[in-house]
C-alpha cells in the first residue's frame, strides 16, 4: 500500500515510516520543504540499508499515496490539512494529532469540533475517510523498529472499511489495534495522551502507554 | 478506614464492599432503603463468613464514613449526591459514575460540567474532595474477590492528598492505581468506559479493561 506521512519529518513520522517500510509498504515522507523530506528519507533509507522511502513536498506526497497520515504538532493541524485537502479527497486520512495545550502539555485544549479527528473530518469533508490512530504511542518507541512496543493502538473513525484498512496497517507493525468506535471516541483517545504525558513526567519515564486487557489479541 | 458505598446495592457496590472488607476496612453499604441495604450487607457477610459489612440508608451510611463512594447509575447521579450533600462535607467523595447515553450505552452523554466527576465536585462544593476511580473495572470482576483483576485504576481529582488516600484504598484490593491528574481528566477516564463497553460487545466478552504499560508497578 502507498502511504504518505504528511509532516513526516517531525517526531512520529520517521518511526512510522521505518516500521511500514520494513513491513514492505511503499512510504513517502512529506514535508513543507521537499529538500527536508528528501534529507529525512535518505537518513531512514541509510538505516534500512536500501532505498525504500521517498521524500516529497506534503501535497505531492499526499497525491502519490492511497493512505495519508498526518503527524504534525497540533499548532499546524488545520493549516497542514488545508494544504493537502484536494489531494486526500476519496482517500483514507489517518490523524495522529493531539490537541495539547501549548502552554501546558499535560492538559488538553480540545477544538470546538470535540477532537482533532472530528476537526479534520469536518475540514476535509465527507468523501475523505478520517481515522484516528497512534495517539498513545510514544515517538521514541516507534523510532526504534528493532524493539517491540508494549502498547496497543485504539483506532476510531466513522467509516468501518477505512478503520479496517488502518487496523491492518497497525498490525503490520506488530502492534495490536482495537476499534474504539466512531470519530467522537477520539475525544477519549486524544485525551489519554495528556494523561500519559502526565504519568511520564510523574514517574520519570518516557514511554507510558496503554494495553487493553480481557480482549482477544 | 470507614468507607460508605452509597447506592451500594447496585452493580459495583457489592464487589467494592467485599474487597475492602477482606482488606480489613470498615464498610457500610448504603441504599435509599435501609431494608435493602441490610439485606445486601447480610448476603455479603454470608459470603465473608463473618459480619463485617453494615447496611444503612444512604445519608446515614455517608454520615458514618470517612470516605464516601458513589456507585449509582448515572440517571441517579445528581439526586443521590443531593441526598448525601451535607453528610459528605469535608470528606473524600469517590465518584464511580459514568454518564453513558441511556439510549445507547456505547456512547457518552457528558454533562455540561464536562464529566460526572466535575459535576459532583460542582454540586458538593469545594470542601468535599471529589476523586474519580473504578470507572474502567467491570462490575462482575469486582464481584468475585477470589480472582485477581487484570486492569489498572486511573484516579483523578483536584486534591492530591485525597487522591493518595483513594489510591491506597485501590491498592488494598490488589489493584494498581495511577494518578491521572485533575478532575478534568475524568472526561477521558469516564469516556474510556463507553469504548470498553463497545469492545465487550464487539468481541463478545464482558471484562475488557485497560492496563498501563511502561510505568513502575
Amino acid at each position: 500500500m502507498k502511504i504518505a506521512i504528511v509532516g513526516g519529518t517531525g517526531e512520529q513520522g520517521p518511526g512510522l515510516a521505518l516500521r511500514w517500510a520494513l513491513a514492505g509498504e511503499e512510504v513517502v515522507i512529506g514535508s513543507r520543504s521537499q529538500e527536508r523530506a528528501e534529507k529525512v528519507a535518505a537518513e531512514l533509507n541509510g538505516e534500512l540499508g536500501q532505498d525504500r522511502i521517498r521524500g516529497l513536498e506534503n501535497a505531492r506526497a499526499a497525491e502519490a499515496a492511497e493512505v495519508v497520515v498526518l503527524t504534525v504538532p497540533y499548532s499546524a493541524h488545520l493549516s497542514t490539512i488545508e494544504s493537502v485537502r484536494s489531494q486526500v479527497q476519496d482517500k483514507i486520512f489517518v490523524d495522529v494529532s493531539v490537541p495539547l495545550d501549548p502552554e501546558y502539555p499535560r492538559r488538553m485544549k480540545m477544538p470546538p469540533a470535540g477532537s482533532a479527528t472530528e476537526e479534520a473530518q469536518a475540514a476535509l469533508g465527507p468523501s475523505t475517510r478520517v481515522v484516528a490512530a497512534f495517539q498513545n504511542i510514544a515517538a521514541h518507541l516507534l523510532r526504534d523498529p528493532t524493539h517491540a512496543i508494549d502498547c496497543d493502538v485504539l483506532v476510531c473513525g466513522n467509516d468501518l472499511e477505512a478503520k479496517k484498512t488502518v487496523m491492518s496497517l497497525v498490525g503490520k507493525m506488530g502492534l495490536q489495534a482495537y476499534d474504539a468506535g466512531p470519530a467522537e471516541s477520539a475525544r477519549v483517545i486524544e485525551g489519554l495522551t495528556s494523561i500519559l504525558i502526565r504519568l511520564n513526567i510523574r514517574h520519570k519515564v518516557k514511554g507510558a502507554g496503554i494495553r487493553l486487557a480481557g480482549l482477544p489479541r
